[in-house]
C-alpha cells in the first residue's frame, strides 16, 4: 500500500469550523450545523467488489489490490486495477472500476442506463443481496471470470454513524428522503438507512440519480425524515 | 403525410371507462378519477427540433419530415430522418431523432448523461430558451450544418390544458412536482408548467429523470402542488 494515509475531508473541517464560529459568536446553530457531522452526498459511478478468488483469476495467481485513491468510508478505496464487463448481447463496459478491499462475494453496481446500453435487466437492490439477479463476464488482463449472479442497480443509500442515527432519529433499515435543490430539484422519497460505528455519515446515489437532479458540488442537499 | 391519424391513447380510454364505472356504481370518485383528464409521464430520449431550413440543407433541397409515429400532444410526431449529431471533442451520437413539424428554430434537446459523454457542458432550459447555449456540429446525407446556438437539457415541464390547469389550480409559468412511487421512488420538485388550449396532460422527462426513478407503464405517478 503506497498511497498515503487520507487527510480529513474538506468537509468534515468546514463543519468543525462552522460550528466555532457559531459556538463564538453566541448565535443559534441551524440544523445542519447543530448535527454530529457533515453532510456527503457522493456519486457512486459504475463499478464492481470481488473476492481475493477472483482478484487472482482476472489478474493473475497472487495478485491483489492496489488502491489509487481513498474513498470518504474509511479503508475503502478505488483500485489501480480495473475490468472489462462483457454483457449478454457481448457489448462491453470497458475500465470499470474495482473497490477495494475485497469482499466475500462478487456483485457489479451499474445505472440503468449501463444497465439499458447493455441490455440487461437489472434488479434494484440494496448491496449484498443479489440472490436471482443477473450475472455476466468479466475479463481481465490474465482470464476471464463468469459470474452466474451479481449485477444489480444499487438502491439509494445512506450510511452512517450510531451518533448520526440519534440526530435524525432513524435506525439502520429505515427509509429516508433527501431533498436536492437547485433548477431541477429532486427529493429522493427513498434512501435505505445503513447504520453502523464503522461508517460516517455519507449518501451513495448513482450516476443516473447524479445526473437527474444535476448534482454539483454546491447544490444544496438535505436528509429528511 | 402517409402515416394514419393517431387513434386515441390507450390511457384516454381508460380513464372514460374508469369515471364511467364510478358514475355506474354511484362511488365517490378518487381524484385522479375526477380529473378531466389521465395522466401521462413520457420520456423523451435525446432529440432535435430542426427549421425548414435546416432540413433542407441536412436531407437535400425541396426535402421535409417524415412522420414515423405520432406522439401524444396533437400534431407531434419523431420523424423517420435522424442526424448525426458531433460534439467538441469529435464525439459523435448517431440517429438523433427529428421530432416535427418544423419549428423556427434548431434545438437539440440531450440527457446529462449524454451530454457527459460527448464532452459537452449544457444548461437546463425551458424549450426555446436558447440564447447563450453551446452548438454543435449536425451531419445528414446531404450535408453538414453548424449550430451556432441549441444544445440544451430540457427542464421537466407538464403541458396541460386550460381545463387541466383549473383542476389543479395552477397557471402556465408556475411548478409542480411529480411523485413517482416504486422501489426507488422521486418527486420531481421542479415541473415547470405549460397551459395552452392545444396541449393534452402530458409530463416529459428525460432518461436520465426516468432511469434515476426506474419508471415503468406501471409505476404509480401523481402531479401535486
Amino acid at each position: 500500500m503506497s498511497l498515503a494515509p487520507p487527510a480529513p475531508h474538506r468537509a468534515e473541517i468546514e463543519h468543525l469550523v462552522r460550528r466555532a464560529l457559531y459556538e463564538n459568536l453566541g448565535q443559534p446553530m441551524p440544523r445542519t450545523v447543530r448535527a454530529p457531522n457533515p453532510l456527503l452526498v457522493n456519486v457512486s459511478a459504475r463499478h464492481c467488489h470481488l473476492t481475493p478468488q477472483a482478484v487472482e483469476t482476472l489478474f493473475g495467481k497472487g495478485r491483489t489490490l492496489t488502491p489509487m485513491k481513498w474513498l470518504y468510508q474509511k479503508d475503502q478505496y478505488a483500485a489501480k486495477e480495473s475490468v472489462t464487463l462483457i454483457g449478454p448481447r457481448s457489448r462491453v463496459i470497458s475500465n470499470l472500476r474495482i473497490l477495494g478491499p475485497c469482499r466475500d462475494l462478487n456483485q457489479i453496481e451499474l445505472a440503468f442506463t449501463d444497465a439499458i446500453s447493455l441490455g440487461f435487466e437489472i434488479p434494484v437492490r440494496n448491496s449484498g443481496n443479489i440472490k436471482d439477479t443477473p450475472g455476466c463476464m468479466l475479463m481481465g488482463p490474465a482470464g476471464f471470470l463468469e459470474l452466474p449472479v451479481g449485477v444489480i442497480r444499487a438502491a439509494p443509500h445512506v450510511h452512517m454513524h450510531p451518533d448520526d442515527a440519534a440526530f435524525y432519529r432513524v435506525k439502520n433499515g429505515d427509509y429516508m428522503k433527501l431533498r436536492v435543490g437547485g433548477a431541477c430539484g429532486v427529493t429522493f422519497d427513498r434512501m435505505f438507512v445503513r447504520v453502523s460505528p464503522d461508517f460516517k455519515l455519507e449518501v451513495h446515489i448513482d450516476t443516473d440519480e447524479a445526473n437527474a437532479c444535476g448534482l454539483s458540488p454546491v447544490t444544496p442537499c438535505e436528509l429528511i425524515k
